[in-house]
């Protein structure tokens, strides 16, 4: 059984991530961290999760539970993550880190602790997504130049101000990249009017915003006769919560080391 | 029995529709037109549609069948159906016209006609096309205002050359006229980069061109908590055929007029 | 502004519509009842919502909120609603009603009613849901016995016990109604094995189990060449709160008597 | 030049077969074989194809051409292809087997073959397909019992005798033996009534027959979140076709034993 802490456990995605240490037969909840001096150090981490009353209490500093733990999973912020990282390196604790956003120089701090314990940072932790990568590499490698035209759909919800999202992009990049190509040669954004036929090294991209979509992206590879389409769907930031779990497993016993999403499901 | 000519005969469209009038057992094969100067002047349109030798030589001018047909089927391009128009107007001929492409002054060009010929025109003449666009106005009508986002997606073959579709477009427009709007103030038809939220009143256009694919399109209304989406999809060309066929048997007795699918389906 | 009284407002259902009128332009949140003796009477009904302080207090009776509110929407149970109804009778109130389980007396007690108060009854509230049964009913009449074949496919979370779904079956029903079929007699549930070729009037149904996909529903309609899908699909419990609001509002100026949903949206 | 016969030329399969072998430069048509007492013994395979003359008469029986081939191709019902495989075997002649449905006994017996020709078996022989059971071998090794539901969907015309297809049978044992389950244990074929919750080891089949679907297959992984889908959608006939004529090139210099489209394309 792998002992988990979580940092942030009162935000959204600290209590997501309770209920993936929950439902995972293999972890067990172990402590969770609140801001220092937050009213809400002492409060179930159950109740606050709205799972009812789990006798375990929310703390304000990694100190008070640095026995319980074997990995600290952090969704937060990037100086947060840093001084967790150091913390864990010091007292032999393993970490797994969904934070984005981090500046140039906290990447390179970050890979700085590459010697120090074992972690996987991931900027997705989805495992569907992070497989779905995967599937698409060896499709494009497969079908290589054969004929087959490569369309990129995603649907998101109506508050999404960016498109493509950033999902669908790395998914074209993925394959352009397996293919000889690049998005910015070869990606098309738009089709309005009379654009001719259309070209055989083309990435096409599609967009769609409505309603509370989590977020399906769907790349299709079509030519005479058939089509192959791989397609993932999210439908709550679970699946974020739950990837994040597995590479908590997956770490428990791994050397020193930086690792991804593609050494924890093996993908690569 | 109602006697039918075809422009561009020698094409994909043009011989599947030797095909449907083939089938239909109130319509009779009168012509074919093939671009001027081509070397196919002279074959046999049966051959032509591999069919076998049908006894009709494809010509390349309307001026060398003018006695021979009733109504003539054209499913090419804005400039050669606008001259097609002009001249069975001048000699009491009829027309069903599947283009697609007309720019706003090509349009109002042909409707300029509605006066001079009976002429059924309509981007898609397939029955479930025309059943979707019933369906399609009774939902929004159905959901009016009431926070159901709409989005239009649709995917055809490599070769097309416009986009969105025309029945992409009319579905569209049945869609925002049930609602008020109009496609010129809430059409969108690219959305690249940072957009931002979506506009309640936005109808979305995605566009596919893959492999292919005949014909595919979804109307989606989706807000919180569900999403309703109509589609159609086309398996063969027959289906657009075989309504112009029928179409062209309609409008072989009606007065002067500008007709769509509606109404030789009855369906208004 | 409708001024809306939620019944069971600490439950699941009620909080989620609470969270439904909070997002409704045209509607205010008047009240809400929690039962007799409840500790959580005096709650801010907000924060029992996870939507922080809104202001007004649960409370245990109608009584104490009969002059702040115009539309009562109940999801309980039976013998509650029953009395609601005579409250609301009394006190010329309106009603939203989408309490299940009736027995057959209920239901007639309920139904005398009609002449006492405007409400609505129904037990499926989904707007999307209602809308399909008219499409599917209009699509069955129009493609009629001409060849189109007609399956229904649903899929659902892993935990449901019933196969197919009530949604599916009632879906199966209208198509099946308006083609003078039964599901007794045309209805297929299962094929395994050498099944042979499809009968024309058959209806067939196929059901996924998988994951936590909250409920999509989809009826095709094929022939040689073209195929017309209805689909719904429901994201969360969101979709059943809009409509009990949307019925709200559309019964607070109608005359007494029993509506559905059907009316509401004004589809008959 | 690979000299092939095709069993069953007057059929759909077959006509498309031939249709395939005159696209191929290194193939040539040798030989076809109509229903013994067939009226179409006698006619020219090449007209019956629609393709005109080719000089090549098909004949009722394999005796008739047994100098005349190297490679027979048979998409026929399982007896017969079991008496092709019993001549080919005897005479020193190799086969490529597009026949679904076959009994366990009938495998059986089918698999005795292999130490007395060379022969690929293949439920499906396009290039999309057999990629797609390569994608989902390598989806089912990285989920593997995390968790992730599996669901096959399969839809295809009205015509199709058996259910479910020879493929969707092949993708759920590729993802059985990736698991190491086996259909037999874990293939859930029908769902009716009241069936309790989803085993999670569960493998589910549902199916759809309806119009002209060419065959569509999709693979489902759901958990908790996320959904990953494989789809593979064949839009005409000629897929399986050129695979076989592929099949057929490729088993022509083999040894004995039993192949499958993995073998062909290189995918193992």
């Amino acid at each position: 059984m792998t002992r988990i802490a979580i940092v942030g456990v009162a935000g959204r995605m600290g209590r997501t991530l309770v209920n993936a240490v929950q439902e995972d037969a293999g972890a067990t909840l172990a402590g969770g961290i609140v801001e220092p001096g937050s009213s809400l150090a002492g409060a179930d981490i159950g109740e606050l999760a709205g799972l009812g009353k789990l006798g375990v209490a929310a703390v304000d500093s990694l100190d008070a539970i640095v026995d319980d733990f074997d990995v600290l999973i952090d969704f937060t912020a990037p100086q947060v993550t840093l001084a967790n990282l150091a913390f864990c390196a010091a007292h032999g604790k393993r970490m797994v880190i969904g934070t984005t956003g981090l500046a140039d120089d906290e990447l390179a701090e970050l890979d700085g602790y590459r010697d120090r314990l074992p972690f996987v940072f991931a900027p997705n932790m989805s495992v569907g997504v992070n497989l779905t990568l995967k599937l698409l590499e060896t499709a494009a490698r497969a079908l290589g130049d054969e004929g087959y035209d490569i369309e990129v759909i995603e649907a998101h919800h109506r508050h999404k101000v960016d498109s493509p999202s950033g999902t669908a992009l790395k998914m074209g990049e993925v394959v352009a990249e397996a293919l000889g190509r690049t998005l910015k040669e070869h990606g098309v954004f738009e089709r309005v009017g009379q654009c001719g036929p259309r070209d055989p090294k083309e990435i096409g991209f599609a967009t769609v915003r409505a309603g509370d979509i989590v977020g399906e992206h769907t790349v299709m590879f079509a030519t005479e006769g058939e089509r192959i389409e791989i397609t993932h769907k999210a439908s709550s930031r679970m699946t974020f919560a739950k990837g994040a779990v597995r590479a908590a497993r997956w770490v428990a016993d791994k050397n020193n080391g930086r690792y991804g999403m593609q050494d924890v499901l093996g993908l690569d």
